[in-house]
């Protein structure tokens, strides 16, 4: 074990989009935990797009951090040090820790990680906060029927993957949008979408699915926003629900963004159009997590990681989320030896 | 009893803000009521903000009008010929029917107007589908609880003011946008409103409804869209509701309007934004017609109207609307002799 621990601070707020100015690493002595407390050595951490919100004063519904404050996120580790009689000295674990090699953790908000059921990055996507994200949302807003059309934005991303498969397990027509040959690929050979849409070689994103939906869209669940967004409410069908779960097309503006008014769009389908946070789902986590569980291994449900190698990266995997550079869940993989 | 009837028929389709060009008065004769039919001498008729969109192909949830078809809207008359058992000569009743003198109404389908409530003209706006609308738009969409702050835009007409002052009898603060003094002072000196904004006499909204809404807003009820609802997003509270109503503003677009990107206001605030249609509610009808007469009975919910005379200026008060001429409800005197 070292003495010290290099871990990730806010350097300075960004204006628009963030680059590596933004971040600073810094070296400081590994903490000894406090009663009921765990040490983890990070082995892997979550980089999300919230976070984005998180880095700006006071734009988000996740508290800002302030300049020089540590970063914070998904973290799975291994424990090194107990003041807990709930987890032992090699226990694996996943919580909210620090962008470090290592973390102080409450044992009372950690869970197991469970190897036997999938390798670590999964317990930061499909079976972490990103899964449990698309699991209440797409079937708490959502509220798939059997043969209803769903369509997702950000298909190919950590919560999008899985908002598809569910849907599919409920017997949906399942359209996704995302960002490469490769992703549309993965989404409807692997994951089984009825069809996916690449919106970076597409030019009429109305066309496209129309075609992919032509029984019209019954759930839209929704973590881009842009011209997306523009496509599909017209395409809205009677009873529509839409999740709106991220907007990242628009977490880096730094005026207000205008587009066409959905307002006068949803009256005709009477749609629902309701904002998400997985948050306010915290008292049934435990049942998304054996649900999410089960179905991964019972290989109902897939999911895929993207990996950088290195906390000094992890800057860069984040910058990279808004490229569109992860398929799947973008994790940083800090020391897994 | 006249052999003929005059009655207004849809000339053209309007391109952008309607105007008279795009009515045009016949004379036809009076029909006789087939078995259940009820022949039906108009004394007044409405004139609504929806029947816009059923001049337009194709872009409303109403279903377009022909060039050619006569003009519909709901009308309060005296049966002068009755093919039913249920009605007899001389019953005032109320039902969807033409802009015109006379009218043939399935008995089926009109509801008896009972003076001793509240005199004709009621039935075509408190006691009739504005009232519903606003029953069934505000409890059941908006939701509101005691103590919530709820906002209404277009809060003088026909629907607004009748959500505001059930939005009171629930307990609620509430704030109307109108669009002159006259109408301000009315909302606040004799419905009960706790704060009114003259959105034509003030230039920022979102301070004038900051100061009225100290608290931020719950449930907002949106007969208009545009900036007044710009305004409003942004001070949305967790778990606020908003009820699309109308989005009279955007009416006469000719092209898709743009504004202020609404989805990525709503995450922060998990707020459900609902397209809303009172026939949805059917089944229930008598239920509110019920309910809302005995509070116009008790005195507890005060009706007003905007009264223009004869026939041959339905179409004038029909453009009113977009004007904002009218105080509470805008019906047309056909006759009430």
């Amino acid at each position: 074990m070292h003495d010290t621990t290099r871990e990730w601070h806010l350097a300075e707020r960004p204006q628009g989009e963030p680059d590596t100015d933004c971040f600073e690493l810094r070296e400081t002595d590994v903490p000894e935990p406090n009663p009921g407390e765990l040490l983890v050595r990070v082995t892997y951490l979550s980089v999300d797009p919230y976070m984005r919100g998180r880095m700006s004063a006071g734009e988000s519904y996740a508290e800002p951090w302030a300049v020089g404050d540590v970063l914070k996120g998904g973290v799975v580790g291994e424990v090194i040090d107990s003041a807990s009689e709930a987890y032992s000295e090699g226990d694996l674990v996943t919580g909210e820790g620090r962008w470090g090699e290592y973390s102080l953790l409450d044992a009372d908000e950690v869970a197991p990680v469970d190897p036997s059921v999938a390798d670590q990055p999964a317990y930061l996507g499909t079976l972490g906060m990103p899964g449990r994200t698309a699991y209440f949302g797409l079937l708490e807003v959502g509220e798939p029927k059997p043969g209803d059309t769903v369509v997702v934005s950000g298909a190919a991303g950590a919560v999008g993957s899985v908002v598809g498969q569910i849907a599919k397990l409920n017997g949906c027509h399942v359209v996704g949008f995302a960002g490469s040959d490769e992703k549309v690929d993965w989404l409807t050979d692997d994951l089984g979408f009825d069809a996916a849409i690449n919106y970076k070689s597409t030019d009429d994103y109305s066309a496209a699915l129309a075609e992919a939906a032509p029984e019209g869209v019954d759930v839209y669940f929704d973590n881009v926003g842009g011209p997306i967004t523009d496509a599909v409410f017209p395409q809205l069908n009677l009873d529509a629900r839409v999740a709106v779960c991220g907007q990242i097309a628009h977490y880096n503006d730094e005026t207000m963004p205008t587009g066409p008014r959905k307002l006068p769009q949803i009256i005709a389908p009477r749609a629902k159009v309701q904002g998400l946070l997985v948050g306010d789902f915290v008292t049934r986590f435990r049942e998304a997590s054996q649900q999410l569980g089960q179905w991964v291994a019972a290989g109902e449900l897939q999911h895929r990681e993207t990996i950088v190698d290195g906390l000094e990266n992890a800057p860069d995997a984040f910058l990279g989320l808004f490229a569109g550079d992860n398929i799947g869940k973008q994790v940083v993989r800090v020391d897994e030896s």
